[in-house]
């Protein structure tokens, strides 16, 4: 199978700013890019630097005006995908200590304010089947409502809300699984089936390999459910949202629009 | 110097419970650790992992009931402090990796909430000298009042509350500095000076190192003005306080006590 | 039956303060004072003045340093109780203005953000149905710690905390029934059967008033289920606990102790 | 003078929902309505009610589908104002009942989290004066902004923020305001020389009335600068935003569009 991916934005600096992007599908053993192309508005600054966990690169621009981002690419995933429900969990202290931080509290995603909820309500079950459980609870009591979030939501809000879009679907499984003693992170991706056809986010859960003895590895998982998770490209991976948005602007930026196609054939 | 240091504390656990303590002098270049001990109460599971950017180690324990946590040891701080105000930034293009995600929002420290107002209030400086003047207004500014906030306060708090304690004079001084294209991080420490004594935190900031062409250093900064910065012993670094807690249990905890001493001698 | 109350509670302030004293039983016709004292320090400024809805009054001081204050009652409450499942909702048009803005947001109540979820978990109830519903749910997910809450916390962090004291369990109940378009507001309250012994809080909802064909009444509910509500005895009500706290400082004030006693006899 | 006031908005509902407006100019000893007219398509209920403080009336409706409003009136103002700066508190204890709810927290308006603020920085000035300081600092230090935030900003993140709308500009003054122990509402308001026209709303005060020794009186403050204060016509008022809405939905709404022009002519 391959992933075909077409992605453009624009936005517009009212004065000389720095802007960190990262949009494109990262170069990984689990998803070979056959092609691609970038191009951006010329600026005054153009730098490339690893992101997190050297999964992608961000880009820092400097420029003033209107920059318009194309990018497309085609990509040949090979994920290798488990049923969560079978996984079971590493002890916390046999974390390695990367997975560690991916435990505690971040801007979009406190934990620890879930702790007794998540005891309470998922408590008869751990591992891979609590995280499942997690992801179908939220796929049945959400609402996939463009409009109804903002870029400062945090999972606290949309717990409540019980609406929202990808990302804060996947802030909510982030926080419940960390309140769960479970390393979980935040990925943006790009994925078939997308509606309305959009940059997509999900979450990574920590658990163990089993072909791999005492150790671990990241599992994808949708709490959206619309996700093709064999055909899904990753961009990047963070704490949450915050760490991997595809603009993060370090002065006022008005954003103008954005366009993205994703489709996968043989 | 030397810089002696005692600090024990105690909590409880109603049930088994997995937590994560980091709460000793990190072993770095800047300060030798001539001497320590650390004794704790045993417990079920006890595991030391390195902590964030390798700067010292968490320890996981697992266990029940009364735990009690007793640290000593003797440090030689060798740390080359520089002005401040004479040192320049980074521009971001030319910040490595490691230092950008210092720029993004965390738990506590929102810095693009605060992008207009570091504009406003001191857009007429920049680098080092924009943070001394951000040091400067929050030491001016704000009161240090133990029990004026709690561990849920974020930066937005604080900075309107105008009181609070090492740990909410840090997140704001790191949120403006992020506000202000400036990576900064939390650290977790030990300092003589401290009043009431008690484990202390600071902030650090990424600057152009004046013997580094092109190169940036982490340097200290505290805003309550308490530290002795020569002689303050670092025990670990973070996003913000979320990361370097000296404990941080995954289910309900009892605190105890604590109680900390810090001198130092020729 | 008679319900006896001994309250007394002590603060500081650091400087001369101004503080809202709401401590007393209301004189109304559902509950009759046989005998009431209090006793205050004196203070520079002493002045009553009447309470939210005329329910009760509110006590102004001007005072330093530490004060004192003791109460004691003597009430016969004469509350006739209906079975909430078997009332049912006024229209909202049907509304006096006086419940109208019971059914707005305030500080600790934000009834739009659960808007949705009242509709996902309760849409197949309504009027007295749905709240009994939601009062049980509360009771049947939440735990009481004391502790576990602050005076900043709000429906929204305690739906997700799962636990609180009266206060949080009050503001979550009324929170869920604005969201249902039902008035609720907060009432400062006595009532024996609360353990460990306090202050307690607790919720009146407006519901159409069976013997008052196209009126209403307001009729209390206890989330907690701890108040016996025929002994219940009301301080004061409000849109949340922002309103009828029993003391509200306009500057910094050290809270020394409280200490309540209620019991009810024949 | 005359003010002339055209209004219109529509909004749309997915079911059948009930819903508060409030968006006329109330009749008043300061305003007198010379002509108006309210036009609503027609919905399953219509009720007025009245506002808060009776000021001005609330309608009720329910409906489904498009729903639009046009509203016009010619008013006449004859408003006394004062040199707010001329004006001296009350104390506390001389208060009237009414007016003390207007010194507590609201969903908005967290005034306890503002007392040292306004104590370090405007400990200098008291009544009046103090407002007028407090007025000028938020017209010197915020930026007007459309855009920059939203129906759920409250005080302490606009404060941070340094810009906002009229709204946000209100909600920091009545914050203040409360946090200097002088009561502080709401108005929501027609003013010509608002840019962009729409709907506008400013602050009042509770200040010592120079003309009725120990009584008081509400005096208009507007943080923004841009309303005429002498043809201002007020639609009603609140503890903050939330009371006084012109449109308040208990279900899913989508807001489509509205039009406001407010001139003023000999």
């Amino acid at each position: 199978m391959t992933v075909n991916i077409k992605a453009s934005f624009a936005f517009e600096f009212e004065q000389p700013t720095s802007a960190l992007l990262q949009f494109e599908a990262a170069d990984l053993p689990e998803q070979e890019i056959l092609d691609c192309t970038t191009n951006i508005t010329p600026t005054e600054h153009f730098a490339r630097v690893g992101a997190q966990e050297n999964i992608g690169e961000r880009i820092w621009i400097r420029g003033e005006g209107l920059i318009e981002v194309d990018y497309t690419a085609k990509v040949q995933p090979r994920r290798e995908l488990y049923d969560l429900a079978e996984l079971s969990a590493l002890s916390p202290h046999e974390l390695p200590g990367e997975a560690v931080s991916y435990l505690l509290d971040s801007r979009y995603c406190p934990g620890d304010e879930f702790q007794s909820l998540v005891m309470k309500e998922f408590g008869d079950t751990s591992g891979g089947a609590r995280i499942a459980a997690i992801r179908d609870w939220i796929y049945n009591h959400f609402t996939y409502a463009p409009g109804s979030s903002d870029p400062s939501t945090n999972a606290t809000e949309s717990f409540v809300a019980r609406q929202g879009i990808c990302r804060d679907f996947a802030h909510v499984l982030v926080t419940m699984a960390r309140a769960s003693t479970i390393p979980a992170r935040y990925v943006a991706c790009f994925a078939p089936g997308v509606e309305p056809p959009d940059f997509h986010a999900l979450a990574e859960v920590f658990l163990a390999d089993p072909e791999l003895p005492g150790g671990g590895t990241w599992q994808i998982v949708d709490a959206t459910g619309m996700a093709d998770l064999n055909n899904t490209v990753k961009i990047g991976v963070g704490r949450d949202a915050a760490d991997v948005s595809f603009i993060t602007s370090f002065a006022p930026m008005n954003f103008r629009n954005s366009n993205v196609e994703v489709s996968a054939d043989d």
